[in-house]
């Protein structure tokens, strides 16, 4: 059912240090910069192999990320699985027993489809399906 | 320097059901079975995409794994990044001022060699190089 690692995502307090250490330090690619409003954070995309790492930089306290950061410091925050088709797999995996938090996928980063998992139901692991632009 | 990620590491309580979870539910397949005695843990990979998902249980509570899991819970662990030559990222990583946890590559899983970059220097992100046994 899950393609590939889409991206993980990671929790940050200083976005141009984490920029500078993915892309100078660690020799990412930075492929895409966007602020989500609907989750107050301002999200960056790196490149790595077949996968991305995602930079999530809180635009607020009381957002997801931002209580995440308060919480529980920097550091990663979800992971992301690329899916070919979100909708059936969200059929397949809510009549397995798997709680949603999103029941119908939502627009995600760059055009996608997107939804998340609950952790409880995901060994403590806050998962996201994601489905490209591109299908 | 990365060519991609090579797997994500994710602590669990419970094997069994994260096994289940993965295999029957997420439909991953599982790779690969090792207690790792150095690490105190039984760790198990999952294919997806080029990437792994290692579930790791500790053996013990005064493991790293175990004090995770206690301070923590369950959950994601650390991301291990694909490298073709851990040597020559080691010294170029080092050059440019990241604090290593392993000076120099140490024996990992079904064959590698591997080595954890400090959470402090990465985003508090606790990050392994992993250089494949076919190189």
């Amino acid at each position: 059912m899950f393609d590939r690692i889409d991206h993980i995502g990671v929790a940050v307090d200083d976005l141009d240090a984490a920029i500078t250490l993915h892309t100078g330090t660690f020799g990412m690619r930075l492929v895409h910069r966007e602020l989500i409003a609907a989750q107050d954070v301002e999200a960056v995309l790196l490149d790595v192999g077949e996968s991305h790492v995602e930079l999530l930089s809180p635009r607020s306290e009381d957002g997801p990320v931002g209580r995440f950061l308060a919480r529980r410091g920097p550091g990663l925050h979800h992971v992301a699985y690329g899916v070919a088709d979100i909708d059936d797999a969200l059929e397949r995996l809510e009549a397995a027993g798997v709680r949603l938090l999103d029941t119908t996928p939502r627009a995600g980063i760059r055009g996608t489809r997107v939804a998340f998992l609950h952790p409880a139901g995901c060994g403590g692991v806050l998962t996201e399906l994601v489905q490209s632009a591109t299908g």
